[in-house]
């Protein structure tokens, strides 16, 4: 779509939020807002702004700054969120639950849509009203509800079978919770979030600073 | 320590995921690898492992490659994981459940010590074999036990208010998991983990690739 080369990682992580200050700028009636703001409210250097807008394309007007409003509904468009999308949950355990009931999606455009598990004290059950399916349904209802991206909240042991389901399901980007590496073909999206190595970051900083 | 000059934040990252390769690779018994061994496991180039590791000084033996096990013991030094590391998790809902029971800390020196909240359901109870604590005991037990590090698992509305107490606390380490930002002073080491921002890497690359 707009992108010709490799877009640094962090670079699509401080979008994100670029994001979501242009969206609470624009509710509050700030229609321009210059890269020293987004900046300040974000973090980051206005450089460091400029520098990743300008990965596509060029914005604003020298002087007076972005269109909050405008800048907004781009960055989204790059990202991806100008549509919903549909995820299923495979894992009802503590993760997958608080992960069903987590409030930061919904507004972003991210709709929970079933949940898978093989325990059959859960199945049929519902969390934060969303079904809970057997794990021997995945397939069938990938396909049936249109499912875009699928979370593995399962333990290490079953984490590589559950990403083979899900890719073997179509299902084309994956963020895998369990502390453990998978691995799928090429062309299909996998992140994993490792809940401990957020933590050494931490340590790395406190360590060097001590 | 050991670092005269700002490291990126990305490699502090792939730190991690190098470590745990090579104490799988140490545990399997294998003394020698290559750049090239670390980084078909890890998902990088070889060049990134090797610029990664020269940020911290020289190591390994050209041609022959590093001895597992000394570098793992070099890298969890960098990322202050040679001592364990105890954490306070502040909210009892449904994540604060799901991280006091995840399985990746205690194996990366990570001790979730004790849990506050503010329901009087939760006081005096446990999760995981971990005591939940009053809020309005939080300094307190801090310091009684000696916390080093606090997560935010709490909703939006209270996630700066329990920012503001772990610091009063003394705590210099915060990882926030509730989906807005808090701010801290300047010596207080911040990470936010956005579980829907997590998403958006994947509708990126998604939409990219369409």
């Amino acid at each position: 779509m707009f992108k010709k080369f490799k877009i640094p990682d962090a670079t699509i992580g401080r979008l994100s939020m670029y994001s979501r200050y242009l969206s609470e700028a624009d509710e509050k009636g700030i229609t321009t807002v210059s890269s020293q703001d987004i900046a300040q409210a974000t973090g980051v250097t206005p450089a460091q702004v400029r520098k990743d807008l300008a990965y596509f394309g060029e914005f604003g007007t020298r002087g007076v700054g972005y269109n909050s409003r405008e800048l907004y509904t781009y960055i989204m468009k790059i990202l991806g969120l100008d549509k919903r999308w549909s995820i299923a949950i495979v894992g009802a355990g503590n993760l997958g639950r608080a992960l069903s009931k987590y409030k930061g999606f919904q507004q972003r455009g991210f709709d929970i849509v079933c949940i898978f598990d093989n325990d059959p004290k859960k199945i049929g059950k519902k969390l934060a009203n969303i079904n809970i399916y057997p794990l021997d349904q995945l397939e069938e209802k990938v396909k049936e509800l249109k499912i875009d991206l699928g979370i593995i909240a399962v333990p290490a042991s079953a984490a590589q079978e559950v990403a083979d389901m899900l890719v073997g399901a179509g299902i084309r980007g994956i963020i895998n919770f369990a502390p453990i590496n998978v691995t799928v073909k090429e062309n299909i999206i996998l992140r994993r979030v490792d809940l401990a190595a957020q933590l050494e970051y931490l340590t790395y900083y406190l360590e060097e600073t001590r």
